[in-house]
């Protein structure tokens, strides 16, 4: 068969038999999806042959690049030696327990304690449930309520689903827990009333989460939900001292704070955990999972303090944690996220990304000058752009019109992965990225944007 | 370091970080968990050394056995290639196409539709908010009402949990939903009224069912959810015809059938799936994990028909199926997932199942000569020792005797897992087991229960 028409064999089986994440049907029975062959680096080939340099880092997570022989070796070698292990109650395997002490350790503040998952939805799934038995375990039966933003996104069971707050995600189709999660405004300074200062617009966000409090009742509200800079509802950095602010809230109405870092984690803003070490908060507990092993394995981890885990461990009650996966701890995934970790040391990656962060941001910045570039915003090697169809109001193009789509389509012909989400494109690179590439980047986008917005102009759907 | 101090060393570790599913606290704070180091086959090997064989199986799922080398050669061959790719919209990758493809071929009836997941529980998850998107798709808004089992084990997501209907999985620290789901009674014909013929208890319990849909409303029941033989609710096996006579009811009203073959999928009752082949059921979803990948590798599937397909995916309406994960369709996985069937098919171990299942079965039976033997039951190669104090009146010990761990501790002693569940003990081992082993398991087995008899004598806890 020839490359092409595997190719087509491929995608014709794919679209018979595979429903895909966020599939739009209409589209998809359509169009099928590319089929990805080959993934070395930050470069991926398609079927044909075709290369891209991946922007997006797979989905936010191939941190140290891929293709890594050493990896291969690693994953080999404990399958071997051996692939699984009963992680139930009374045994444990090397890995998990080497794993689980590292995370410890990189980890802030007194968060010792690893709840493994399969991924970051069923890490925010058990920290919610971890959250239940702690409040149980404390006799507050009643302090069970959610509260989490806008835009947040949490994973995609149905409570992490719930938890987040993407109107897109929402669609009529699903159902959604609203009893006891709540949504705050999403922190987007970029999109806060007209002449606010960033201060004055924090002020309004803290006051709003208090007020929220009262009207359900401190003694109901168990925890807070937060990304620290929210990945895809649009790279949404906070205002200055937000999550400082919210965690002080947190604090004096006994209410736990969550940071979900499965983006965030393992080296994407130059840190192992960014909470602390870049907005000053020592959360109760961290969710992640992607970077911590760079996409070569699923793993995920709810990992939580020594103040939790000396509540629900207390002596003498015989209460058991009825809670995990048979997949939690997989010696092979834990095995692939310490080597994971190791070659982000070894390698000093955490430096990469700290040095080539800013000048990435810097890069990217240069796009403002395009005439539908609203905003670019974003933080280490994470990057949003937000195109507008008009920079003075901000007004946002029709979303049928899906924009953001055109522009990552003429990406892709030009050889760039980037991620659309409706009117916005993110992207999230390895943490290997150089200079080089980062000028790829943004000549390339630069490019896209402007064939996308000469479609526009001869479709008459903008002013030329 | 030597083994020992070493493996003291894990230990410690793992009694400070790692929080195990269904950790004992109390127990687990003093003893902590046994380190497994080594697995190959059927035998898995402690960090001092010793050898057990694992009748358990891991935990229901290495049906090949594990430490081949032709598996350690897929994972490092894919990782070489691309260890990971974005499934999300528009693109795919070839391993997990083709494993979609080779489902919907292995699958019963019209399920020829695949939506991956990280295992079990989020297949499960998954299951369920596609009924959801379904129901609504068909203007069915309030026919979201579930119907599952007393003792059914579907998972540990908050829904799947909430789902699944094990007392001990329900301790008062944790909270479930219970205003959407309703559990029915185990169809445990050992615990049936005394008296009741195996037909007049079934139909006790397809009254039951059709009680059940009145009270909640035809209209308002999307899905009953049953695993074909419950697992970790203790290897119970229906009554005669109980499936097929459940969903000719779930057909009267409209009612999607979802089997959960988690357990019973690739081979542990000699089928690739047990619903239509064992049950004569054609379910409208089954979810499936564990022995898909032979525990080599985290990864679950939601498997639903094209009916159901039909419905979500109906042109013109711009549906997006806003659900799914980071490593939905992960290469990696899915290729150990392919080339797992393939050693299944090659080296026809289902046919071993078939062959193995029946003297495994009649061989445990050999057991209930014993005092404390109430029940042995199973089916294929999963099986189930019910533990009772008195054979006649089929009285339990008390829970705090956990007569199961006592048994299952003197196993160990004798080189033998076996998987303690309060009063049971259950069994799953991989398919490639012989007849040799079976013998070694019954054996010590038996000597294991009469060491626990004479313990309990000695302790005063039971007559001589």
């Amino acid at each position: 068969m020839s490359t092409k028409t595997h190719a087509q064999h491929i995608i014709e089986l794919d679209k018979a038999h595979f429903t895909h994440p966020w599939t739009v049907f209409d589209v998809f029975n359509d169009e099928g999806a590319l089929p990805i062959a080959k993934a070395e680096g930050i470069y991926i080939t398609d079927s044909q042959g075709k290369r891209y340099l991946d922007a997006v880092g797979g989905l936010w997570c191939t941190n140290i690049g891929l293709g890594r022989e050493e990896m291969a070796d690693t994953l080999a070698e404990q399958c071997r030696k051996m692939a699984y292990a009963n992680p139930f109650v009374d045994m444990t395997n090397e890995p998990a327990t080497l794993l689980a002490a590292k995370l410890a350790e990189l980890a802030p503040g007194d968060i010792d304690h690893c709840i493994f998952t399969c991924g970051g939805s069923t890490a925010v799934d058990s920290a919610y449930r971890l959250i239940q038995y702690y409040q149980n375990c404390r006799g507050k039966h009643e302090k069970k309520h959610i509260i989490s933003r806008k835009n947040a996104y949490h994973g995609s069971t149905y409570l992490s689903m719930s938890i987040g707050g993407k109107a897109g995600d929402h669609p009529p189709e699903f159902d959604f827990i609203d009893d006891f999660i709540h949504h705050l405004s999403c922190p987007n300074f970029y999109r806060a009333p007209e002449g606010l200062s960033e201060q004055a617009y924090l002020q309004t966000l803290v006051e709003e989460f208090e007020q929220t409090i009262t009207r359900i009742g401190p003694d109901k509200v168990a925890a807070f939900f937060a990304e620290p800079i929210m990945g895809a509802g649009g790279v949404i950095v906070p205002p200055n001292g937000y999550h400082r602010a919210m965690a002080d809230v947190c604090q004096r109405h006994d209410i736990l704070y969550v940071a979900d870092e499965v983006v965030t984690a393992f080296g994407r803003l130059g840190e192992w955990f960014a909470s602390e070490e870049l907005f000053d908060v020592t959360p109760d507990i961290i969710t992640c999972a992607k970077g911590i092993t760079s996409g070569y394995q699923p793993l995920g981890a709810c990992l939580y303090s020594d103040r939790i885990h000396q509540v629900i461990s207390e002596a003498g009650h015989e209460r058991c944690f009825a809670h995990g996966f048979t997949y939690s701890g997989h010696p092979i995934a834990c095995a692939a996220a310490l080597k994971n970790i190791e070659i982000i040391e070894r390698e000093k990656l955490l430096d990469n990304a700290r040095d080539i962060g800013p000048y990435f941001q810097q890069q990217m910045q240069t796009l403002t000058d395009l005439p539908i570039v609203g905003e670019v915003r974003g933080q280490g090697l994470m990057v949003c752009v937000e195109n507008v169809a008009d920079k003075n109001s901000k007004q946002l193009f029709p979303e049928a019109l899906d924009i953001g789509k055109r522009i990552s389509d003429h990406c892709e012909e030009l050889g760039l992965i980037i991620r659309p989400i409706v009117h916005l494109n993110v992207m999230s690179p390895p943490l290997t990225i150089t200079r080089e590439e980062v000028d790829f980047i943004v000549r390339t986008l630069r490019q896209a944007i402007l064939r996308a917005t000469d479609d526009l102009v001869k479709e008459g759907l903008l002013a030329a």
